[in-house]
C-alpha cells in the first residue's frame, strides 16, 4: 500500500449507503432510491435529429476543442431564459459546468479554506457534502420546516461561527425534502448573506419542475450585492447523460471560477453543447417541460396515494410541488438503513435512500427519501404497497 | 469586491499568454498556438451515424445517469487496448475521466498537501501546471535532452526534496518540446520513484500518434510496485469536443480517484461514452490513426522543411517521431513573448505559444511551441515564411 495521500482525504470515503444501492440495482428490486428522471420523457428523437444536423452541418467545430466557458450561443440562450425568471446577468456571467454538481466542487474549492464553515440545510443534499468535504469544512445546519431554512436559527448559526463562507441551499423542491423555501425566507437569507458577509451557493436543478402552485423568484434574482451563486442544470428538464449545468456568478467570482473550470476539465462536450443550443433553436424547451411536469405530477399524486392506502398513519411525508422527492418521517424508534438492509430489500424487493446520509452533522435515523419520477406508475402502487404491508407490521 | 477567497487562489491567476493567444483566435492570423488536432480528420460521418443509431436503439439509457466509472463495456474495449501496448490491468483499475486533463487534477487532489513537491519536466505541460497550482505545491524541475528527463538530475532532486510526492511527465512526444523519453530511462525512472516512494503521473494522449521510429513501452507497462497512474485520451485519436478521457491505476488510488470523480461532477457525458464504445465496435479506430499518423507527419516535414528553408541558422528544433509539437531554441538574447507581442502577431499575423509559460520555475525566454497539426499545409508554409522574414531581420 502506497500511502502518499493528501490530508483531505481523510474526508473522502465511500458513502455507506452505496453498497445497499447497488442491492437497489438488481432489476427485480424497485428502486425509489435515485434521482433519476423519467427515461420516458427523454426527446430521443429530437435529439437524434439535432447531433445528426451538427455532426453533418458543424462537425468539425462541434469536435474540436472550444473555450472554458462553453459555446456563446448557448450561453446566450441560458442568459435570456434566466431573464424570464429575474436573473439579470451578462454573457461573462454565465457559463457551463459539467452538471452543476460541478458547481458545487468549484465554489467550495474558490472559497474554503480548511475548518471553513459551509451552513446547510438540514437534511441537505448528499452530492454537496461529498463536493464540499474534499476541501476539509466544518458544518453547521439549520432546521427546516414547510418554508425552507428556519431564518432565526441560521442567524443565530452565522453569529456563532465567524468562520462561515458559504450558505448552501436547494431552495426549490429541495433534495432530500421536497420543500420549498418562501420569498420571505428568500429574502431574509440574502438580508443575513449581506450582514454576515458570506456567499449563497443556490442550488437550482429543480425550479423549472413545477407542477403546483406558483413559482417563487430564485434568490439570485434578490441578490443585491453580487453574492449569490447560482447553479442551474439541463438534466431536469432535457437529459442528464448530457452532463450540461450552468453557473451564475458576480464578474470577479465567475472569472475564478472559470479559471478553476480550466483547470479541472478544459471545458463540457463541445458537442453536447451544440447539440443542446440546437435544440433549443428548434423545438420548444417550454412545451418540453410542461409534459415533464404533467407527468411527475401524476406519479407523485399516485405515489402520495399509495402513501395513503398502504402506510402506518405514523408515517409522514412531504407533499412537494414539483421536483422529484418526497420526505418520509417514521416513528424515532425506527432505523430506515436496517428497516432497508434487514426487510425492505430482501422481503419487499424495493429500494428507497435512508435519510440518515442526508445530515451533516447529528444523523436522524427515522428517514427516508422517496424518488417518484423514474418508476412506472404501476410500479410505483406494487412497491409502495409491499413497503406499507412491512410497515404495517414493524412499526 | 467580497473576498472570501481560499488560500489557493493566491495561485489561480490568468494565464500571462491568455490574452496574446485571444489575439491568435482572429481568423486572419496563421495560429500554430494551439493544441488542436486537424478537424479534416475527425470521423464526421462515421460519428453521425453512430450518434443516431445509439440515440435510436438505446436513447433511455444513453441520456440517463450512469455508474462515475463509466461505461463498463467502454471501459473493457480501452483495458483490451492497453493489453496491446503491454498494461495489464482490471476493469476496476480503468475509469472515464473528462478529458485526461481532469486526472491532473483529482490526481493532485489526492496526493497533494500544501507544500509538497511535484517533479516536472523542464519545461512541461501547461495544462498540468494550471491544474496542480490549485492543490499549492512546491514544484522542482528536471532538465531534458533528447532521451527526456536527465535521470541522475532527477536523483539529485528526489534527494533534495523529501516532501516529494509527484513525478510528472508526457514521455512521448512530449508538449511543449516533442521530445518522447528513452526505454532506458523509463526504467530507471521507475526504478528511482520505487526507491524515494514517489508516484509517477505518466500522462500519455499522444502515444498513438507515433509515425516514424519504434513504439515504446508506456511507463505504466513498466510498474512494478502500483505507483504509475497512467493517463490516456481520445482527444488526439477520435475527438476532442466529446471530452474522454481515462486513468489507469493500481487499485486503492482507483478507487479514491473515483471517489474524487464523483465528487467532482458525477460522471462524464453517458452519450459520448455509448457513442465512442460504438465508434470502436463498428470501425477500425487503428486505420483511422493510421490516418492521422500520415497527415501530421506530412504537415511536420513541410514545417521542418520551412524552418530550413526560412528561419536563421542560429534557431534550432526538435525533430518529433510523434504528436503534434516542435520546439524552437531561439538566440538567448531573444524575448519571444514581446517578438511575437510586438513584430510577429502585428507584422507577419502569425501566432505561437512563447516558450516562458512552460516552465515551472526560472522562465527562459528565447523558447517557443510551434503546432503543426491544425493549420493547412499551405498555410504552414505561407505563416513560417512570413515568421522567418522577421526573425532574419530580429535575430
Amino acid at each position: 500500500m502506497i500511502d502518499l495521500y493528501s490530508e483531505r482525504m481523510n474526508e473522502v470515503k465511500p458513502s455507506a449507503i452505496r453498497e445497499l444501492l447497488k442491492l437497489g440495482a438488481d432489476p427485480d428490486v424497485i428502486s425509489f432510491g435515485g434521482g433519476y428522471p423519467d427515461p420516458n420523457l427523454f426527446p430521443t428523437d429530437q435529439l437524434s435529429l439535432v447531433y445528426a444536423h451538427v455532426l453533418k452541418e458543424q462537425g468539425k467545430q462541434a469536435l474540436q476543442y472550444t473555450i472554458s466557458e462553453g459555446l456563446p450561443a448557448l450561453r446566450e440562450k441560458l442568459v435570456k431564459r434566466m431573464e424570464r425568471v429575474g436573473v439579470t446577468c451578462g454573457l461573462d456571467n454565465l457559463f457551463l459546468l459539467q452538471g452543476s454538481q460541478q458547481g458545487l466542487d468549484l465554489v467550495a474549492k474558490m472559497l474554503l479554506n480548511p475548518g471553513d464553515v459551509v451552513i446547510t440545510e438540514n437534511p441537505t443534499f448528499l452530492g454537496a457534502l461529498i463536493a464540499f468535504n474534499a476541501y476539509q469544512p466544518n458544518y453547521a445546519s439549520v432546521s427546516m420546516d414547510e418554508e425552507g431554512m428556519d431564518m432565526d436559527e441560521l442567524e443565530s448559526v452565522l453569529k456563532a461561527n465567524p468562520r462561515a463562507k458559504i450558505i448552501y441551499t436547494v431552495p426549490t423542491f429541495q433534495n432530500p425534502t421536497g420543500v420549498t423555501m418562501s420569498l420571505a425566507r428568500r429574502k431574509r437569507l440574502v438580508a443575513l448573506a449581506n450582514q454576515y458577509n458570506v456567499i449563497i451557493l443556490e442550488d437550482d436543478p429543480y425550479r423549472e419542475i413545477r407542477y403546483e402552485g406558483e413559482p417563487l423568484p430564485s434568490i439570485k434574482s434578490l441578490d443585491t450585492e453580487g453574492r449569490v451563486i447560482h447553479l442551474g442544470s439541463f438534466s431536469k428538464i432535457l437529459s442528464p447523460g448530457m452532463r450540461l449545468g450552468w453557473v451564475i456568478a458576480e464578474n470577479e467570482l465567475a472569472e475564478k471560477l472559470c479559471l478553476l473550470k480550466m483547470a479541472a476539465d478544459t471545458q463540457n462536450s463541445t458537442l453536447n453543447m451544440y447539440a443542446a443550443n440546437l435544440f433549443l433553436e428548434r423545438y420548444d424547451i417550454d412545451a418540453h417541460i410542461t409534459r415533464i411536469q404533467k407527468v411527475y405530477r401524476k406519479k407523485k399524486q399516485i405515489m402520495l396515494d399509495a402513501f395513503n392506502t398502504y402506510l402506518p398513519k405514523s408515517v409522514r411525508y412531504t407533499n412537494p410541488q414539483g421536483g422529484l422527492f418526497t420526505w418520509l418521517t417514521l416513528p424515532e424508534t425506527v432505523d430506515t438503513t436496517k428497516l432497508m438492509k434487514e426487510r425492505v430489500l430482501p422481503e419487499a424487493k424495493v429500494a428507497y435512500v435512508p435519510g440518515a446520509t442526508f445530515y451533516p452533522l447529528r444523523q436522524e435515523t427515522n428517514h427516508c427519501r422517496f424518488n417518484y419520477s423514474c418508476m412506472s406508475e404501476e410500479k410505483i402502487v406494487k412497491g409502495i404497497a409491499a413497503f406499507g404491508n412491512i410497515l404495517q407490521e414493524y412499526c
